[in-house]
């Protein structure tokens, strides 16, 4: 087989297996990210064995990530977290600090080192707005409170996940510096992330008009990419992962007057090189590593574990709105998706990782995605069901009063 | 620097690289091409020296091409090759034929041996439609007479180029074949153009209404993307280029009720990913290959054959629209642009082009994208001057009269 042809082969069967994996899941009322993971460990090393992970895939996934988290930034707009009130702040922040605390101390426990343990608990800090705005959207209740709560929180969470793991991986060449030196890395990782969140997205919004200028039809595309590859770049050059610059060049192009457009015109992009990542971080996953008691009970505590952070820890910052609402946004929270698993692929790349932690956070990420839809399609339902029951318009009025408050006091 | 530092300063540059170009190229009225291909070989080797191409450069590069393929296949409708009548026809066959001479002649006399010779000369052969349309829709007349000759003739040559590429590829390994070898080599390139020209095409055509089953938004893009890249992989396979089976999807998918929706979800996709194959491609000429007087002067030569083979073999094939009209026909005919490119990519890829020959063949596929524009502006106002003074209805009419009488015919 000719060298072009052995190319085409793992393009068109990483990419025609993802589509197959997320049709399955789909059809199974699963989170179509589930579908491409699982598609990728059965074409991958430990089932089939179609794949063979080679650098042009590689880089084809790392693209794909790149340009998933510039997506995501691209959702996540300055004036959207002002506007979602101290609820959402206390759900977002309770929701990072608890999974981080309970992975660092699972990572201890079983006997981690430090630096490798905080990168561990990073991953169980991220949560994926996508999969639950999916559920919420399908049932309807995107305009409620405990919705809007949610997907404020998301927005928090991806940002201070990103923030973490800009620190956790600048420690990871850490063993050999001082406090001092640690410091340093410290401050230059949160000066980068704070730069280009607040800056870069003040210029972008002063840059607006100048990006309107129609030179082409796709020039506020172009840029935006070019910015996203640059901002990668940059971050790559402070041993960051390439993936937080282009979230935080996504958080930039959102304040320009594009950021509807940019948000259609990514859509076929990620459509075609998102598969690669998913696929080939599934495909990564050696099944084996399972295959004992042990590893399976690991899985099990991890998954639990992850699944009580954010039902308590975001659940408690909701309290407020009723013990159901933060029963129903804790578990809006859970899933960890895609950004869980962009932060396993980083660890495994940067052999922070045994095979076997990487495939329990790669289990724990599908798993929590899998559990959270139909547990919160259920505690939805009967919240519908009780406020059917004891529907009082003056309650409902008070309900909305005191969000709309909370929101003033911003 | 870090390997993924590496890759993105690679992905960036090129990308950025591409950006600047395809601007300035923009504002001196040039194609956009003509300006990736130059920055291409600015950044290249030859000058700055900022980009090595890798593997990852060119797999992406590989893939740029093979979805602009696709892009120009989408464009190719069977329907509208009924449609184009036949002094269409005749200047599709005349600006392939003649071209083909030429080049091959050109070849042998160059001291060239046969498959490598009918190699280059499929490089005469290709029409850029893209940017003679582009012209002829700047200056309103894209439903003139002459332009809808000249652009169903660029579909025919699309084809004629598609179908003479798979042939004189399978040809390069058959010096060790016989005749009846070669006979085989030269049925199975055609037979395999025809099947999926002829009965994937039908196919497509029923099969449209299952792919509107909106299963989701973007399912049409993801199974023509699939069928694409397994067409590629097929061409691939039967020694074929790959950008052959691209292109034959194309076409399939053109088919399709989609085409539209299609053609304008893949805009994003190629101008993220096409500006990698054109400053790729350019980055790997050597200037120094044409830094002495015998290459100049075959690249000269090479560039008056290329438009004296369009312009006459393509102008006579449409003498019946009269005089001005065929040299109308016959320089829009010139522009070889991105189909050239990929061809002498393509050999100099297989080895087949030293990186003299590979210079000239892109440097003529540029200089024949420049020359054209200017020269085609400049015929058709002379056309549009001399209509105003000699328009008479009752001819006007008769004119268009035999156009649909010719189109009956078909």
């Amino acid at each position: 087989m000719s060298h072009i042809s052995e190319v085409f082969l793992g393009l068109f069967v990483v990419f025609f297996a993802a589509q197959v994996g997320a049709e399955i899941a789909q059809r199974l009322r699963l989170p179509a990210v589930v579908g491409e993971i699982t598609a990728g460990i059965v074409v991958g090393g430990s089932v089939l064995g179609w794949v063979q992970v080679n650098e042009p895939l590689e880089v084809l996934a790392e693209i794909g990530a790149v340009l998933l988290l510039f997506s995501v930034g691209l959702e996540t707009q300055v004036e959207d977290l002002r506007k979602v009130g101290r609820v959402a702040v206390l759900v977002g922040i309770g929701g990072v600090l608890l999974p981080f605390i309970l992975g660092a101390a699972w990572a201890k426990v079983s006997g981690i080192d430090t630096p490798k343990a905080l990168f561990i608990a990073a991953a169980f800090v991220a949560t994926s707005a996508g999969i639950t705005a999916r559920v919420l959207k399908d049932m309807g209740v995107l305009d409620h409170t405990t919705s809007r709560v949610i997907l404020g929180a998301a927005i928090i969470d991806d940002i201070l996940a990103m923030l973490l793991l800009a620190v956790v991986t600048s420690l990871q060449g850490g063993e050999a510096l001082g406090w001092v030196g640690l410091l340093l890395v410290f401050i230059q990782a949160v000066g980068f992330v704070a730069l280009i969140a607040l800056v870069g997205t003040r210029v972008m919004r002063h840059s607006s008009p100048w990006l309107e200028v129609p030179i082409n039809p796709l020039s506020p595309l172009t840029l935006s990419l070019a910015l996203c590859l640059g901002l990668a770049l940059a971050a790559s050059f402070l041993g960051l992962a390439a993936i937080i610059g282009a979230f935080l060049a996504g958080m930039a192009a959102a304040e320009t007057t594009q950021r509807e457009a940019l948000e259609k015109q990514l859509r076929p992009i990620l459509a075609l090189l998102v598969p690669f990542f998913f696929v080939v971080t599934g495909s990564k996953v050696v099944l084996a590593d399972l295959g004992n008691l042990p590893a399976l009970e690991a899985l099990a505590i991890v998954t639990v574990l992850a699944v009580v952070g954010k039902v308590v820890g975001s659940g408690l910052g909701a309290l407020r709105l009723g013990r159901l609402e933060a029963l129903i946004v804790g578990t809006g929270m859970v899933p960890r998706g895609e950004v869980g698993i962009i932060i396993a692929s980083l660890g495994q790349q940067a052999g922070i990782f045994t095979g076997q932690t990487y495939a329990i956070i790669i289990g724990m990420s599908l798993l929590t995605s899998m559990i959270a839809p139909p547990v919160l399609g259920a505690l939805v339902k009967r919240g519908q069901a009780q406020s059917d029951l004891r529907r009082e318009p003056s309650e409902a009025g008070a309900a909305i009063g005191e969000i709309e408050e909370i929101e003033l006091q911003d």
